[in-house]
């Protein structure tokens, strides 16, 4: 998906609403335990209510790689079942040497469909370049996330600035705002003026809005740009907004809370 | 494995090597490919052949995403078969929230049965500390890699000396000698005696030498410990010895010689 087609995609629908899919078999209905595929039937059905309302879906590679080979093909049919229309992302946080990065984008970008995938950038240009060469395809570079651990490394001095500074200013010449965006944690939100000094045109993922505490409001507000410029994830308040029965129906109406709410920033 | 295991296997074979299983399908001699797993094949034929002169292995988890659903299965196929005598390591770089971490860590501890993963520091002590969790298994954090990528941020000045420094240090205090390692590329050279002066006791999975260039005599000179604390990696060296019927003969050659020329330095 080009930027033009995203930016597109966000205005058409008036959401910037990414719902993340971090679908956890101990977490799911218990009266889905009987599909074949408990946690593809969840996916279904969650995709299914909520697609109204959100631009992108996320999937956690973590939570289907925790069941190996079976969980890897709850991912593939997941993949492939997201309409589409909408953007793709795999949320999977590899980086590694460039010969090792290549076979990682080949996984995520050819063996499967997705649209984008995050990487770290510990290692460096190398291990970040193999995934900017597909075209129409983005890398999401880890900038400052959302959790507590931020503060060991991120928010270190590291040269002129803080560490995730000098990661958002290099990675920015590796590739272009058509082909790299960032993640920026929500939890962070008195640092999104600056993030959005250094790079005002990229997209940022923003995660942690919702059960990690961020607020819509603080980050829409300081961080939206021309071209809205923001992917704003939410994945346990949608997808566990109920544990019953009404589970999807409740996840739909949690999207399209944000939906509503995001319309009023667009 | 504990560490006293561990130490134990590198004292009776005499090898601290460590085989890289980077099995690319599009690499591998032309006459495997009419089996109906060709990785798979080709891995058992080059385990039998090396298992002598090795302590461990080390799965590269991109060469097996890349084939999706079907490379995992081979990745479960290849970790069951190496012997149980074997430290088995999953080349992963994996690294997330909390929440997220714990189920890489279910992935190859529980699901598959890994000795040992890999693991990026970027987003600090939340993410790596649920791996750090499992009784006798073995975090392995990236501190300083073989690549060039190593330049970008790495080696970058940060706080009081450099990011791989700061890595070394904070993640010292998260984890002990008994469960944690660090990545230290064999490209480094200069920086080994460096790295054991601040981690004088813990082990190093050392990868870059043999195809990427670094020395196993001067690393091995500069940062052996009195419990050995180092395994070395070769992957392309040993498994693509030779690209014809005479592989896995040629592979067993190749890991003789490391075993043979670390006998010397031991």
């Amino acid at each position: 998906m080009t930027r033009q087609q995203l930016v597109a995609l966000i205005r058409g629908m008036g959401s910037y609403l990414c719902v993340g899919l971090d679908s956890d078999r101990t977490k799911i209905p218990a009266h889905l335990l009987s599909h074949k595929d408990p946690v593809f039937e969840f996916n279904k059905q969650i995709i299914d209510a909520t697609k109204d309302h959100c631009v992108a879906y996320k999937i956690n590679t973590a939570f289907y790689e925790a069941d190996g080979v079976k969980g890897w093909e709850t991912m593939e049919k997941t993949v492939n079942y997201i309409p589409s229309t909408h953007f793709k992302i795999a949320d999977a946080k590899r980086g590694d040497i460039g010969n090792t990065s290549s076979q990682y984008a080949r996984a995520f970008f050819e063996t499967l469909a997705f649209d984008a995938v995050t990487v770290a950038p510990y290692m460096g240009e190398d291990s970040v370049r193999p995934f900017l060469e597909y075209k129409d395809k983005w890398t999401i570079l880890l900038g400052l996330t959302s959790n507590s651990g931020a503060r060991d490394f991120e928010l270190q001095e590291a040269g002129d600035g803080l560490l995730y500074e000098q990661v958002l200013m290099k990675a920015s010449v590796w590739g272009s705002p058509d082909n790299l965006m960032y993640v920026i944690g929500a939890t962070q939100a008195e640092a999104f003026r600056n993030v959005r000094r250094l790079t005002p045109d990229h997209f940022y993922l923003v995660p942690g809005v919702g059960a990690q505490g961020g607020s819509l409001e603080d980050i829409s507000k300081q961080a939206m740009n021309g071209d809205v410029g923001l992917l704003v994830n939410a994945s346990r308040a949608v997808i566990y907004a109920s544990a019953g029965e009404d589970f999807a129906q409740a996840a739909g109406k949690a999207a399209a809370e944000y939906h509503q709410e995001m319309g009023r920033y667009l």
